[in-house]
């Protein structure tokens, strides 16, 4: 199938939000290079992922990252081929409502209100490159065709628990409408195993991705009626971005005044012109060690293995060795998670793995231990 | 309880036969660092514990290292007390009986032929170091008054399928004689589980510690009756350490002409002079990681840690970390032996660790991994 054409009258940019922490791929992630920075996944980061699956849908020069200040350089370096300007970072963290006005307000200097925006995440995976393109352009000419914000959610493949469901009502078409879109009825925070099994099997319900198609007029409005102090901040801030000091000094400026806030809840819970489209592409977010290892090679015992290891008689292990060099041999061991860095090394059951949180806490409490969460 | 004194009419000599492998240790243990120069109890070498255990009953001149040729420089650096030609470089392994043989030659070179020596290890732990002293020093008494080999047998404290064990019988006695020495019955080889429990619960037998007691000239005597060629060597090396450099040139011209056999069957199953003492002083041939572990620091969820580590819900397992800023974290894991090195890591299951050989074989036999092992 062929990529859309991205030529459109609304021009189309992506902004990623690259906010994301390293607690869940620890030792690979730290505080200083958190899980957009993984590189385990074909050899490159994972925001590098998110932009490169753009290619042929959003031009390199109409790509935004926001992430925080103090990743700006390491995000500038993971991606090249962006201009200085197209990484915004965010003094201070202020979930993703600010993050999202923000990413609006730069689009609207560069390209005026009918510009589109394509909210976007700098930390998953998708293994159907093609597929997302395709959704994003149907996503993208909803936004331009109709005052809509348009979600694209992700078709649930099981009972999860772990995410936020958003479930679909009636469908929305007309002339010159791509297909598959329908009327928001509700956002569901996560479920338990039960009611999230009754809304996979209901079909009516998908998991909400993060990711967001509008106009930059049509947020605006969203913004101004639901956000009034955001949205101000936001009109203070928009002419300053020819000047990157400027939009600097500007962001320490208000930004601390910012109300902390998703954009689920300050936004997308309360309109009424939400839209969504059921994505097929196959989404992964990557969510813990477990997950990770489903990308990996994996040998005739069913162990996951990036690096040099040597396994004997072991199964189901995942196994990363990120040192050159250096070797990781496993022997007798099932389901575990082994993970080798230069400095730290990880080895944890995969029952476990998803609770990796609370020992990166144990980890960062201890002085003696304290700078390998850094 | 006081050392006894060393001062005696018969000098004691003690013979460290240190030809260990480093298999069973491995990532710390290496072909170039087998086990007696694991480090990781009490700071120092295994090598170390056996010189430094015979502190006050035999004089640092009196003692000599036998290894191969490869490991002499190892040796004496790990070993700075020893002059030079007190470590003697084998240039191949002709297993116990020509090891025996050689340093008994040299300590009649040193001390003629009413002198005694100890035959010992090079990798084992003693709990007891002046229990040990004691046996020690009771053997030797015997050696120098009587024309006997004596053993020093271990007393069993499980029914272990791993040593070969000593049948015990008449009460060896007389006047001016140590008590608990009786004459050995028969040599028996590794036995099964229940024959090692019908053995143990007998009170008749001891483990074969490899550590022997003899008169210079009651071994000769031996030597020159079972192994007639490896007596008639040695006679001719005898005369030639006072040259390191001839004895050097001797060794390369005779070595490869011996028979690879051990002391036991060579000599020690076919003498009819042969006693032996039930040693109990804590010995331990610390023959895997899970043994080694009873060596380290316990937590209190019984994980036995050595180096930098933290455990989160973990317990039973062995962890060892010879890398100074490097951090081993285990998380959810029971019963594993985890052990990091500067260049390779190992994780294992503690039921897999005795059979870690098979492991180093595979890592030896890849090219990509062979100089691991190494």
């Amino acid at each position: 199938m062929k990529t859309p054409n991205a030529n459109r009258k609304a021009p189309l940019f992506a902004a990623i939000l690259a906010g994301g922490r390293g607690e869940r791929f620890w030792p690979v992630g730290r505080r200083s290079r958190p899980k957009q920075f993984v590189d385990l996944f074909g050899g490159k980061p994972l925001i590098a992922h998110a932009t490169d699956r753009l290619r042929g849908l959003v031009p390199t020069s109409r790509i935004l990252v926001v992430t925080s200040a103090d990743l700006v350089q390491a995000t500038r370096a993971a991606l090249p081929s962006l201009a200085p300007e197209q990484v915004l970072g965010e003094p201070e963290g202020r979930d993703t409502a600010a993050a999202c006005a923000l990413a609006t307000a730069w689009v609207r200097a560069k390209a005026g209100e009918s510009a589109v925006v394509a909210i976007l995440t700098a930390d998953h995976l998708m293994a159907d490159a093609v597929g997302f393109r395709e959704t994003l352009a149907s996503a993208a000419s909803v936004a331009a065709a109709r005052p809509v914000m348009a979600l694209v959610g992700i078709k649930p493949t099981h009972p999860a628990t772990g995410y936020g469901y958003v479930e679909l009502g009636a469908p929305f078409s007309g002339p010159g409408l791509p297909k598959g879109f329908r009327k928001v009825r509700r956002f569901v925070e996560k479920p338990n195993l039960g009611t999230a099994a009754v809304y996979v099997k209901s079909g009516r319900f998908v998991w909400n991705s993060g990711m967001f198609v509008w106009r930059v007029s049509v947020f605006e409005d969203a913004l101004r009626r639901f956000r009034p102090a955001l949205s101000e901040a936001m009109g203070r801030l928009s002419p300053l971005f020819a000047s990157p000091r400027a939009v600097r000094a500007a962001l320490k400026r208000e930004y601390s005044a910012l109300e902390k806030i998703s954009v689920d809840y300050a936004v997308m819970e309360k309109a009424d012109n939400l839209v969504a489209v059921r994505g097929d592409f196959g989404w992964d977010d990557v969510g813990a060690w477990t997950s990770a290892g489903e990308h990996f090679p994996k040998d005739a015992s069913g162990n996951a293995v990036h690096g040099a290891a040597q396994l004997l008689a072991a199964t189901g292990n995942v196994v990363a060795n990120t040192q050159r060099g250096h070797l990781v041999a496993v022997m007798g061991a099932s389901d575990l998670v082994v993970v080798h860095t230069p400095d730290a090394t990880l080895v944890c059951t995969r029952e476990a793995a998803p609770g990796l949180k609370a020992l990166v806490a144990q980890i960062g409490a201890d002085p003696a231990t304290a700078h390998f969460v850094e």
